[in-house]
């Protein structure tokens, strides 16, 4: 790989020891034993040689060009270590020692004074605080932890050190293979951000698997996985997703880390699969790094016992999976090439007493069928099974196909054991049970999805002309001059006016005359509400009267309004009455905007009315939207059935919501200050007929 | 254990072989080398000695009393050995021998006629078509597996025998051990209620394993399965769970398998928990067979490790279970015993230099907490790490506290493989990933729920005595006289009338002048519905009027749905007019009963009016249900938050939905051939206020 950090001409460790318990010496040991072909030069003031090799009393002192440095001695000698670094040209710091940000203020304050070394001779840092990385192809092991893992094409990128170390000793088990492996430590310089980009562009690698409690830079997060999802799946284990999680991350690296909601919309953009576990983590990453990609999600299921068949076709259709429907020629086929005891419908059975070459047929009838995009293969050891020659059937079959996935369970321990490594070996997935071949195969399935949706978000954006930027820009900023972080109902409405949201007609008015005047002005009936900056529930204070339908009724609200406004919320400032056109009820929906800190707007749509709070009817997208998305995003939730009409009702201007999401997705682009905003509700009605927002609520910062 | 299929005198082997290949020959082979120590009668008429064992030609030659024989000879003489051993006083027969009810109605037959000679000599049978069975304290292996089991306190009860075959093999490298194994086959005699009865009461049985595909005896298998549920676990992995799947039960077993949400609710009755996958069924076993139940959901996470710290928290979580919340002593203990830079707070990183001292000293102070129901210890191999000390230490402290589980999460492979040994073999679980702890702490603490739950399901049943079941039963049978299998909307009323639950007053009127005299006894306002057997929904033919004020008005509705049903509906027999007295709107719920063929009547709860199939939010239980059942159905909806009131609305009068589910529940015992009913709506009213229902629905059979 053509990155001097994974595939630099020359080593340093800075810290190498003599002593077999020090991180300086495993670490040097695994430079030189993972067949490193560069420079290797160990650095100690207090040895002449270590491992065989000259050691430098500095790094000042070592000749020729050093690519990379890694630093394993104490926090408190590390800057002076860094800045010599920097002097001697060293183009990469992998910073080892803990004793950073990590530690408390003390540590941030050191890790802060490291970054600006770096910066200021253009080194880059990984660390501090870290494991150190590994590339399995340069070859370069440059960590202390005590396995050399496979090699493979699978690179594992994780915010957690003893992670890595305790994988790395779980994967030869499992025969996982990797083909880079980077601790991330604190993050002081390079974080995940980087490293998608650079191993997106790695031709040894097949899948990007990332542990992350925090990320930091959200916005380049999602462009560079977006783009990086296109080449290669990229899959997370995300720690920290609960509220109590997420408190044991901050204990854990003192990283702010967002709501799990955030994260979770944030990878759906950038097109990034999420695991639940460790497990499902490496199931999935043994699927994409030797098995392509299906051009669906319709699978078939070949197995030689019936229960696990059930059991897997039950799962299959739990992760979202699909039987095929076998064509009457696969049935045919089966038919003649199985006993008649087999079942030839999907799953296909092949019975206790299948030997290899029966199941080979089966395979080969099955793989051929149209509608089978990937297959899962299921073998029980019994009495006349032949696992081995099973296996070999399984990899001679499965090239004949290659764009189907075939994802092998030999449940089973040492009856099944070899066969299961010769198909790993030869790039099957082979699992010991079928839940774990069916989470691979539906990870495979799910990153077809995740391919298609991305075509969807790279669409072009709308951009609205009819909108007026700078009369928004103004309203934020008369409010705030005003001392508001809110926007008054009558300002909100303009805004919306200025982005091309309906609203109900209204007018502000000051006296009863005026009241009157504005009424026959839009024709009854109206509704008068207080407006005040200070009386945020208006209905709790008696300052809203509605269905007035005529002008002694306006002047009679007008008086009640003011009287009862005196009376419960005395010192409020008043700016007068809004006077507004009372609309027919339509269907109520919510569409709403909240600013994540790190991965910034987000917008919401969901059902609206009473039944809002109880069912959590939403869905979200990160901003800006595209109108697939929009259109998505109302597709997601249960009140799309309502909108399409339930009951023989007509169906609603569900195109109205879409035009309402893409314009707030412009307004907080124009207007970024923007950090909270609620139309709640929006009256959507018939098809046509469009939609008005009733009651919008807009918070800036 | 004191039954003579597990622990029998003196074991026949009828079609004994000396063949290796052959199943007679594993089977015997196996029966000797298990170390059984009661007489061995091998039966073959062409062998005079086999295995070193003396051969008998019949049955009938082998001398003294055998009380189980195992036929393992074609089907077609299976029925004539079957005979023999009847006449012979064989107690148990054990048929391996295939070719019965899942080859067809040829099969099905001889099935039949194995039954009737069984009956006839009071024989019982095991299978056929079926694996055999284990019992490792006997010792007995009667099965023809490849594999003997570890000893140990599982019982595994399976409706598949190669899954069986597999997991036998496969619980070798996990090390998991069996008390008992059964291979149910096709379930002509002995079934799943019949083994989770005998094993209840095995003293050497800590948890019972179901994998059942379908069940026949649905009743006594929820009266059994409570019963034993009371005593020990009962975990079940329910093949056939979605649609599809339980297409391929049906080609498996010739089985009807019912919908799995009866089945939920059977389980959930019956106190039995639901494993997803293989591997959660065996992880649940694992902490079941070892570990105590714990006194509640509050665990605590000690860790060496941040990462899989922060991992294990959020799938703690996500399983419902809850994170202690220490007591300042403990923390204080902590603090002193940890170095500062551990994380004293739960999870409890002891950090990555940790050895065994430091865990032990951590885990002594975490279990000696009183809001410590159970833990979860992990370890990460690292430079310092001591993986078998740090097992001793787990397993030292684990015996101090009981009532505490303690579940180990050792992850990696080679480095903690040796202590991962030690730990299972000293009863203390131990899993290569987090997440599996966590499943396997859940189970327990799931099943200290069930425990309490199973207290409410024993509570006493309510029995109403205002109810007049002679009448209801009339009802019934005058509308089923009339060749009818759906009451009229006036019957069905009347029904709910002799069962207690409030209806709107209403009466069936032949003229104008008779619903002018019904309207004024109740009082305007009220409505007309066309009463016939022929219309079920009244509205499509303009059958219905509402809202009706006064006599006249009453008079025009009577003409205009006569004349429009005569116009629309012209066939249609008509049995007059309902006259209805409007009541006021109220809260909509939706209470239902339906007829599981296995399982019997189901009681349905759920969000009334236009969400309803949208939210598809209801609750089941299978009657007869106990007035904190019918509480809990009302609360395990989010329709629950409607009804407590939301946005400042009053409470629903709830005491009265119950009122109404207990009723029904005593209806469909009373009278069992409802087969479905809807009250929809049933109208709520504020708390004190009472409910009715609306509209009713009943279909008998």
């Amino acid at each position: 790989m053509n990155n001097s950090l994974f595939n630099p001409r020359s080593v340093a460790v800075i810290g190498a020891s003599r002593e077999p318990t020090k991180v300086g010496y495993t670490l040097l040991n695994n430079i030189i034993n993972s067949g490193y072909r560069g420079n290797i030069y160990p650095v100690n003031p207090k040895a002449d040689e270590v491992l065989g090799l000259k050691c430098y009393k500095s790094i000042s002192e070592v000749p020729g060009e050093v690519d990379l440095a890694i630093i394993a001695v104490p926090a408190q000698v590390a800057l002076e270590v860094a800045e010599e670094c920097g002097r001697r040209g060293v183009k990469y710091l992998t910073v080892i020692s803990a004793g950073f940000k990590e530690v408390g203020s003390e540590g941030a304050d050191r890790e802060r004074e490291l970054v600006n070394i770096a910066k200021k001779y253009r080194m880059r840092i990984l660390g501090p605080n870290c494991l150190g990385f590994i590339d399995s192809y340069t070859p370069l092991n440059a960590t202390f932890a005590a396995v050399t893992p496979r090699r493979g094409r699978i690179a594992f990128v994780s915010q957690s050190g003893a992670l890595i170390t305790a994988i790395l000793d779980w994967s030869i088990k499992r025969g996982i293979g990797f083909s880079k492996i980077v601790s991330l430590g604190n993050k002081a310089d390079l974080d995940e951000v980087y490293f998608i980009q650079a191993i997106g562009e790695d031709i040894e690698t097949k899948v990007i698997l990332l542990y992350v409690e925090s990320i930091e830079r959200g916005k380049e997060f999602v462009d560079v996985a977006k783009q990086t999802s296109m080449k290669k799946p990229i899959v997370v284990l995300k720690g920290g997703v609960t509220e109590a999680g997420a408190r044991a991350a901050m204990s854990h690296t003192g990283a702010m880390t967002g709501g799990f909601t955030a994260y979770e919309v944030a990878f759906k953009k950038a097109g990034i699969l999420i695991a639940n576990t460790i497990s499902e983590l490496f199931d999935y990453a043994m699927a994409f790094s030797n098995q392509s990609i299906p051009a669906g999600s319709n699978i078939a299921i070949v197995t030689n016992a019936g229960g696990p068949g059930i059991i897997t076709t039950d799962l299959s259709l739990k992760a979202g999976l699909r039987l095929s429907s076998f064509s009457p020629s696969t049935i045919n086929s089966l038919r003649s090439k199985l006993p008649p005891a087999a079942a030839i419908y999907n799953p296909v059975d092949v019975l206790g007493d299948a030997r290899a070459d029966r199941y080979r047929n089966a395979l080969d009838i099955v793989l051929s069928d149209e509608d089978v995009n990937g297959l899962i293969v299921i073998l029980t050891p019994q009495a006349m099974t032949e696992p081995i020659d099973t296996a070999k059937a399984i990899i001679e079959v499965s090239k004949k196909y290659l764009g189907k996935p075939v994802i092998a369970a030999f449940i089973g321990g040492e009856a099944v054991r070899e066969a299961a490594d010769l198909l790993i070996n030869e790039g099957i997935p082979c699992f010991d049970l079928p839940e774990r071949a069916v989470i691979a195969l539906s990870g495979l399935c799910r990153y077809r999805s995740y391919l298609d949706e991305l075509e969807k978000v790279i669409e072009k954006y709308v951009k609205f002309y009819d909108v007026d930027a700078v009369r928004a820009r103004e309203i934020i900023n008369i409010a705030r001059s005003d001392g508001r972080r809110a926007l008054l109902e009558i300002e909100a409405r303009e805004l919306m006016r200025a982005y091309g949201i309906p609203v109900p007609p209204a007018f502000l008015v000051k006296s009863e005359d005026e009241a009157i005047n504005a009424a026959n002005k839009m024709g009854y009936p109206v509704a008068l509400k207080i407006s005040s900056p200070q009386i945020l529930h208006k209905t709790d204070v008696g300052g809203v009267v509605l269905n007035i339908n005529s002008d002694a009724e306006v002047r009679e609200a007008y008086r009640t309004i003011l009287s009862r406004v005196s009376r419960y919320a005395p010192k409020a400032m008043l700016y007068g009455v809004t006077v507004q056109k009372m609309v027919p009820k339509g269907r109520e929906v919510i569409v709403g905007l909240t600013k994540d800190q790190v991965f910034g707007h987000m917008i919401m749509f969901g059902l609206g009315g009473i039944y809002a709070n109880v069912f959590r009817d939403v869905s979200f997208r990160l901003t800006p939207v595209t109108p697939s998305e929009a259109m998505d995003m109302i597709k997601e939730t249960k009140a799309y059935a309502i909108l399409k009409g339930i009951r023989g009702e007509a169906p609603a201007d569900v195109a109205s919501i879409v035009n309402v999401i893409l314009r707030l997705s412009q307004l907080v682009q124009d207007v970024p200050e923007i950090v909270e905003m609620d139309i709640n509700p929006l009256f959507v009605y018939n098809e046509g007929e469009g939609c008005i927002a009733l009651d919008v609520k807009v918070v800036f910062s």
